[in-house]
């Protein structure tokens, strides 16, 4: 009998959702398109945990319960989202894991998505072994995680983690958010697909192409890429000045690019953190996209003994 | 019989030793001033320790250890001094907590002095209540910490809660730990009184006259008060976005200005801070220059159930 939980990724494209047993394997998997309204996509949601459990069931495994990562803030200790930017008619204070794990008389827990990319990162992932693991997520937006001994440190209000909302060049070009010069706003897939723009590289040209002609040995692409990189070093010294974790993780699509996004971020870490800090390693994101599922459902998880018990 | 311990806060001007009680009482306190050679200075601080701990035997108190705080970057995995800045002689490695409680058959531990402070306030004085708690000194330079759960949160190298070499403006000036536009380069008392100097203050006026100037009403200092306390506001608002604390406490010599630093400074974090962490309380120390002392006692006590219950 293998113990096991239910991950759910939910993303404002797609609705990922997996069994996950409690050293990370995916044992069964499944993803739809997320409908644009929220009792839709609640819908969607309930039907692939309903499947997930009753296969469960048929395996003979031991269901811990319900992990939902959430594509949003959410507000930890309340378990409810705090705003649904991408999926209309959820609104604030809705408890989503509770409701999807309604009379399965299972536990349901719900996190943020960055959060949830973190905890499987740090358990199974490029930050297993280390103690604490800062995980950053480089996507259409910038999320992160800090992860402490096999647990999420969430903060006060929920908050922590959240190095994309960092303000880094004061003035700086505005963000989502509505502040100016955040990590965002300068090292997200979108500041580099405005960037490419802004330099002529085409008129819709998106941060996935910039980055693919970076890659490709293209200057102009190669200097913005460099640029973003600047400030996302940066980003991280300040954050390692502060948190000082054991080792950086780099996840999202535009982490992709690997060394040719690593070696400029590194360089300009090492500028930035302090005496000892600058040793610390920066290294890519091992787990793609089935982080999400599997961090969702390691909510359920106690943190594993090899990452509570390191120095 | 009451459980104390002995606490040393090792400054380069100052060494203070104090008898402090479990409940951060201060029970005895003495104060010389620092030898400029290492081994003049570990006389003198060897010479309090036994004092204390003679008085300690004599009031019949249950003495748990010998705490020491050191002004300069202490490796706390090894015990030991990383760098002496202000005293000669005490070279990379001393273990200076074991070696002046060599002889009592007592536990010893050395820290950070900002890390000591943070402790002493978070157990003790304005943070007292709080789960988490980040700590900044402003005086000379900027010193931090971090402490949850009434434990020091010391990172993988023992660089956490350096808030005062985080950049927050890129090109800024510079700072002593040889970067640019650290938080410290732009709002400790030195960048205070550089300003002043500057701005034709006086050619020797030093950062505490100008924020007394300030205080007085003076517009020019005010202004260079108020520039200091933007920067801070946006350091805590990306630190509160990274690390989301319950609380903010102030202290140092130039966080005694009170609300004339604080105002400003909450409106900068206010700009910075995301979501409800926005809400979070910046409040000034309430120790005042004990709290090296008694945070240093405290190293050897264990955290106390009101910080480490609540949530």
């Amino acid at each position: 009998m293998t113990a096991c939980a239910i991950g759910l990724d939910v993303g404002g494209t797609r609705l990922s959702a997996g069994l996950v047993d409690t050293r990370g394997a995916l044992l069964a998997h499944a993803q739809e398109s997320t409908p644009p309204d929220g009792p839709a996509a609640t819908n969607v949601l309930r039907r692939l945990t309903l499947e997930l459990a009753e296969r469960a069931r048929r395996g003979g495994h031991d269901l811990l319960g319900v992990g939902v990562g959430f594509g949003g803030p959410v507000d930890y200790g309340d378990q409810s989202i705090v705003m649904s930017h991408h999926v209309g008619g959820w609104e604030t204070g809705l408890k989503l894991a509770q409701q999807l794990a309604e009379g399965l008389g299972l536990p349901a827990m719900l996190d943020n998505d960055a959060n949830c990319g973190g905890l499987a990162e740090a358990l199974f992932g490029a930050g297993c072994g280390h103690r604490s693991v800062l995980y950053v997520n480089i996507g259409t937006g910038i999320g992160g995680a800090l992860v402490l001994a096999g647990r999420v440190h969430h903060g006060a209000h929920s908050i922590a983690g959240e190095l994309g909302h960092c303000v880094v060049k004061p003035d700086g070009p505005p963000c989502t958010c509505d502040k100016e010069g955040c990590l965002e706003a300068l090292a997200s897939g979108s500041a580099l697909g405005r960037e490419g723009r802004l330099a002529g590289l085409g008129q819709h040209i998106t941060g996935r192409e910039v980055a693919q002609l970076a890659l490709e040995g293209d200057a102009t692409a190669g200097r913005i890429v460099d640029e973003a990189a600047g400030w996302l070093g940066l980003a991280l010294g300040n954050a390692a000045n502060l948190w000082d974790p054991d080792v950086i993780v780099l996840g999202g699509g535009v982490a992709e690019m690997g060394e040719r996004l690593l070696e400029p971020t590194r360089r300009s870490y090492q500028r930035t953190a302090m005496l000892s800090a600058k040793a610390t390693p920066i290294v890519c994101a091992s787990l793609g996209y089935a982080a999400g599922v599997i961090g969702a459902a390691a909510l359920l998880f106690a943190p594993c003994d090899a990452a509570a018990g390191s120095a």
